[in-house]
């Protein structure tokens, strides 16, 4: 690893506290005591109380989300892992930036400041609204050896260590977090299998929709990857060089870098959740900082969040990455802040 | 049943539509159209097609929802079904009006006007916010009789088509129902055993908050209403009358007004989906008009869902009523509008 790499992210690791048990539990009794039967808002009492464990605090005012989409391209996308050519990253790239894809949707819906960097998509995204984080015109085939060199590996965390930083630095609390990158479902269940030492097959879905035969190939070639990169399971940053990919690393950093600022990172489904495994064998004090949105219809999705420990908040059949279901959940976090801070208290309603 | 009541209730039912489903298919088509894989946004395309189909067309523009608060109080309260005295209903009628409760903050969170309608607490709430539609100071005590008249129900069933055509007139295209009145989880348990031919047992759960004592006093209670008022469960309006609710009337008023206006409406929990049941016994295709706000922890909630046909779009885990569970999945529903409406089409992207 490269002095000044290693430098980042052992600074950043060193930085992530636990989670502040005692604002989680001082948040959840101040929840308690509020105009409703103890416990009647469900999850949402929980979400405010795991949101002030993560801060240190009950976040005050209106919080001020961002939702950050990573891209880059996968050169295993040339087995034929997925539904798309691999031109369609950039040009969703630019149709995120442009305002017309779900996530911008669903960003601008919510009020949240959208974030579109390019770690690495084949040609470069002419567009104002893209943030140039490149580490390369995407990654190697990884069935056929290392998707990238420790290096490479290196820079996307430290990019997402960048990125997080810069984003706390604006004042920004909150960050949804997914991705976009054709065939990285491919790579993030390499990943998964590696790192959690289960069979392909059982982390392996349709991505964005391949048929039964897509399937087969998809795991057939999920084997080639983990066969063409014996990385040992406990090396995290030699698993993300050999089979992830630049926008996953970048993820992985993000989550490091928002948990050693105190900033929640609300996890899209099975590419971010792949990233946050990274994360969590890196420094795993990082899993106190994620919210799982919703559960993916990728059957792999399930394996990770239980590798996670994490329950998510909504489950709707969606699978299409963009940050798509983190934007979506967004609305469930803001409320529980606003319920915990806005919401009487049960005596004063009742003059006890 | 008085005339004028008869009038405007079966001019009402008379008006009801079946959902377009043209207008639906076209919807689901158009967002298979958009720049993502096929059914990848899951629910939310399903919402999108389903508003289209109750409007008859997708909504064009930004929806403009109201949250719509009935509240009323229950005689049975008397038998100690509750975990609150009575008194706490009209607390938190001005609770709710005044911007603290829950309610009042999810509304205020989603940009959705409140409307909080007083349709026989006790004591009325002096506050300005407060619509008056009142029958009575509460209903009679079910377990040793009808909780109201037969005009009393018809008068509870009219106020709420009214409201839902005054609201329709305003403007508003989606209507999130709720509602308040302690010991109404009593009452709707009585509506749902005489309705679907169930065991009390089977629709009674821990309300606000009993413990086991308190919920087998509870099956208890609702066998003697069921006793003291055998009217056949084929006739509604005579059912909602012997074991109802004033606000429970309202809300199966504000099903029927809502259907024939083409307003979607998003049920909150148990209590609402119990007066949507007796809309559906009154007029069978109102149910198309209906969305499912969430899996209320109540456990009889999910016996009224399969009835109904719903697969809510939440599951939170609450039980707190107050429409708390609608106002929450309000984004939901303006987000799949604007999804289908604002996303770009796959040809665009793609070029092809």
């Amino acid at each position: 690893m490269s002095l000044a790499a290693r430098s980042v992210l052992d600074e950043t690791v060193g930085r992530i506290a636990p989670v502040d048990t005692a604002a989680e539990r001082a948040a959840r009794a101040a929840f308690s005591g509020k105009a409703k039967p103890p416990g009647s808002l469900g999850r949402l009492e929980e979400l405010a109380g795991r949101l002030a464990g993560i801060r240190g605090a009950a976040i005050p005012g209106e919080p001020t989300p961002a939702v950050v989409v990573c891209a880059a391209d996968h050169g295993v996308a040339a087995e034929g892992v997925s539904a798309y050519p691999q031109h369609v990253s950039a040009a969703m790239v630019a149709t995120i930036a442009s305002g017309r894809a779900a996530v911008s949707v669903l960003a601008r819906q919510c009020g949240a400041r959208l974030v579109v960097a390019d770690l690495g998509v084949r040609s470069p995204v002419p567009h104002p609204a893209v943030l140039d984080r490149r580490i390369a015109p995407g990654t190697a085939n990884a069935a056929r050896g290392p998707a990238m060199s420790r290096a490479e590996a290196e820079r996307a965390l430290t990019a997402g260590i960048d990125l997080a930083g810069e984003l706390a630095d604006d004042g920004i609390d909150v960050l949804a977090v997914g991705d976009m990158g054709i065939a990285n479902t491919t790579s993030a269940s390499a990943l998964a299998a590696r790192l959690l030492g289960v069979d392909p097959a059982d982390v392996c879905g349709r991505g964005s929709g391949v048929d039964d035969a897509g399937l087969a190939r998809k795991v057939e070639v999920v084997d080639r990857m983990l066969a063409a990169n014996p990385v040992p399971s406990d090396e995290p940053v030699g698993v993300l060089a050999g089979v992830g990919g630049f926008e996953i690393g970048a993820l992985a950093g993000i989550v490091l870098g928002a948990a050693a600022r105190r900033t929640p990172v609300v996890l899209d489904g099975f590419i971010t959740a792949a990233a946050a495994l990274v994360a969590a064998r890196i420094a795993p004090a990082s899993t106190g900082a994620l919210i799982a949105a919703h559960r993916s219809a990728e059957p792999g999705h399930t394996v990770l969040l239980t590798a996670l420990g994490l329950e998510p908040v909504l489950d709707l059949g969606m699978r299409l990455g963009e940050a798509s279901g983190a934007a979506l959940a967004l609305p469930m976090i803001t409320s529980s802040i606003a319920l915990l801070r806005d919401m009487a208290d049960l005596d004063e309603v009742t003059g006890g």
